[in-house]
């Protein structure tokens, strides 16, 4: 039987978001060790399970030097090499999942000997489980795009969920999986805390083959692309996450960053990133949404100055319910199928993207999180909760990808859905009500910088 | 302006569903008669409706002998002649509403003089509104099979609804809409009450013209039809309904009553019914799943000896929530594009169906109804209700052809959401709870009879 090792992090999380709301932080800063290290066996752990959390354990292939750890190599070399994938959500890209364990905290202890990037190696002990892909793996090819973008999505991963963990005050429950086809994911859940209802981050990389016509249909472009015998090989990654907090004054919040590859007939690469975050409160606060936006703006001006103006559009675009008339939320930045100037310049600018999730978010958390409420304010935000399922079942093109991917790892793809929601019938709130001007906006979506 | 005339009416209904479980009431009666006139402008209707409910009412056509009801007959004169529809639900298919009202009940008063048919005018009193199409249209065609279908629709809506009106002790809210294209809507809602936490029973009747392939899209055989330049005039009528309840313990019912007729380019009318009856419990229990699905084979099987086996598989088929391999509940009947053996042997079909929705329900709502029921078992509702709305939103044929109508009246088509719902991460039941029972069953459907 394969055997597993995991660790214990003990953290200090240096305080990623500040207390008070303005000026906002712009960037995070963490500190962390490891603590622990613990031996334990795969029954160990299946028993250490909770009995709600029922897969089996067949495998543990995401450890770089455990016994399974050295087949992985063979396993993940497609995943290095070709990548591609869905165009709106990688947790939507989630099939044939066998292998499964929950942790607190997981990854590698080196054995003795054996050579050690010791910056990917360290970096990879502050993330929230080992990655997807071997260490070993990302060490030997550290400088391809798959690696950097996976240690980017690990990193982001982390440092979102630190900095939700300290508003909280509850660990996140930290899942890995793997799937048949390739691949595998980290979702890490957060459910009935004390200040989120239910918050979900989630890492993936997953990779096998396409046919041409599903290959055509991730870009947004819809580019002809031409396999072999038809079938294409491709990787997807991505980190993406949905909070949903308790207070109707907290607002929700939603981002995606992900990257594709996919090999042609003749050998030929195609590449692409795509992402976005946006902000879905149930009440206006209109220095919430400027900071938001003012922040995805600056990250985007960095790159290109019709970044910001061109994502924001798409955002309001994309994030629409269409049998409502009224945009999801206030937006945010939203792209896709982004292939150039450059691979390096577009990471570039993803990476900056990534790095503002914690300083976007967290400021808005904190200064809201003792507002008082009522529970007219509770109710509707239970009707807004209703339409975010709306637009998450009938238009979100990751879900619907990831629902009509036969064996998908469901809960992964679900776990943006809202604990609870609610549909009241002809719920139309009265003019000049604080509802009504939450709706006045999503009906006609605002330019905030 | 157009004048409206309303009138209450206070009705005694004679017990349609027996306070005892055993033996099953089969029929219902009921024993109504008017009492009261009211004479009230549309002014006061719309000061009348809450200010929830905001729509304009700004035409009154479904009147026969009002002031709009003038212009009706040559309105409806399509609607008589040529039918035909969407495949899943009749309620789904209800675009460009652009006249509305609320009333408590509404019936027509004859002008003095008028020739009235007896039959027709004095069943129409005890429906929940007047009927979509004008009285003195449906006295004129009395013989014909758009007519015919209507008054059914219309007294399964007053049959039901009444049934749970006594149950609940509430009454419905009455919402009557007009559809811009043609044709409109009764939709009775009742929302919060003692027993139902959500009940909604939606007439409509439709009409206008189809694309070819539209039109080949709503036949589940998908036959080619050919219109005049590429249009074919088309009518879709149907009584459908979806019923939360508030104790765990007491199913969720939906049933779905409908018919097409459908004019090709040579003048050729093609018709067809569809609908079925299916029920939803968070917890199984034998004798309830026993007792529906008898009464519903009872009605197939004076019909046709394989109308039950074949409607009960093609149900169990079509409510099945893929992306979690479950059915959505212990099923019924189910069936579509029915136009053989004929026309009349068909109706005679779809009406003792229709008669089954009172006898297949009520008595386990009364059976059910004081059950006590832990925080658990109310928590484990609202999961199912959660993948109640998966179905809905992503499955249900009816809705997403409604949302993708341009200008579709959302309330009636989301009317069939429950109030509330979760998701929970990651939600497993143990084993040998009735929890994991109940999804043992969803998982693999059992034969009832």
């Amino acid at each position: 039987m394969a055997t597993i090792v995991l660790h214990s992090i003990n953290r200090t999380v240096q305080a990623t978001a500040r207390k008070c709301f303005l000026p906002y932080s712009k960037g995070i800063s963490t500190d962390s060790h490891l603590a622990l290290f613990h031996n334990i066996s795969v029954q160990r752990l299946t028993s250490l399970s909770a009995a709600r959390c029922a897969p089996k354990i067949t495998g543990v292939r995401f450890l770089s030097h455990g016994t399974a750890g050295r087949t992985a190599p063979r396993q993940t070399k497609r995943a290095a090499l070709l990548l591609a994938g869905a165009a709106a959500s990688v947790a939507g890209f989630l099939a044939g999942v066998i292998h499964f364990q929950r942790a607190e905290m997981a990854s590698v202890i080196p054995k003795a000997g054996e050579e050690v990037d010791e910056e990917i190696s360290a970096k990879c002990k502050t993330f929230m489980s080992p990655p997807c892909t071997d260490i070993s793996v990302l060490q030997q090819r550290k400088g391809e795009m798959s690696t950097k973008m996976e240690m980017l999505i690990m990193e982001t991963q982390a440092e979102f969920c630190r900095a939700l963990e300290e508003v909280d005050g509850t660990k996140f429950q930290v899942d890995r999986w793997e799937r048949n086809e390739g691949g595998g994911g980290i979702s890490c859940v957060l459910q009935d805390g004390k200040v989120f209802e239910k918050a979900g981050v989630n890492v993936s990389v997953v990779f096998g083959h396409l046919t041409e016509e599903a290959a055509k249909q991730m870009r947004s472009r819809g580019k002809v692309l031409k396999g072999k015998n038809g079938k294409l090989p491709f990787c997807a990654m991505g980190v993406s996450s949905v909070i949903h907090p308790k207070n109707p004054h907290v607002p929700t919040v939603h981002f995606n960053y992900r990257y594709f590859e996919i090999e042609e007939e003749d050998g030929t690469k195609q590449w692409w990133f795509g992402g976005g975050t946006d902000l879905t409160p149930s009440y206006i606060n209109e220095e919430d949404a400027t900071h938001f936006h003012n922040i995805l703006k600056e990250a985007c001006d960095k790159h290109h100055p019709q970044y910001y103006p061109d994502f924001k559009k798409w955002c309001d675009r994309y994030f629409y319910i269409r049998h409502r008339d009224e945009t999801r939320g206030v937006g945010g930045i939203f792209f896709d199928d982004l292939d150039s100037p450059s691979q390096e310049e577009v990471f570039r600018f993803v990476k900056s993207c990534a790095k503002t999730v914690v300083p976007c978010y967290l400021p808005i958390v904190w200064k809201h999180l003792n507002d008082s409420f009522s529970p007219e304010e509770k109710d509707w935000q239970q009707v807004r909760r209703g339409r975010y399922v709306e637009f998450n079942l009938v238009y979100d093109r990751g879900v619907k990808f990831g629902l009509a991917t036969p064996g998908s790892r469901i809960e992964s793809i679900l776990m943006s859905l809202p604990l609870t929601a609610k549909w009241e019938y002809m719920h139309e709130p009265l003019k000049g009500t604080r509802e009504a001007e939450m709706l006045e906006v999503l009906r006609k979506p605002r330019e905030w910088v």
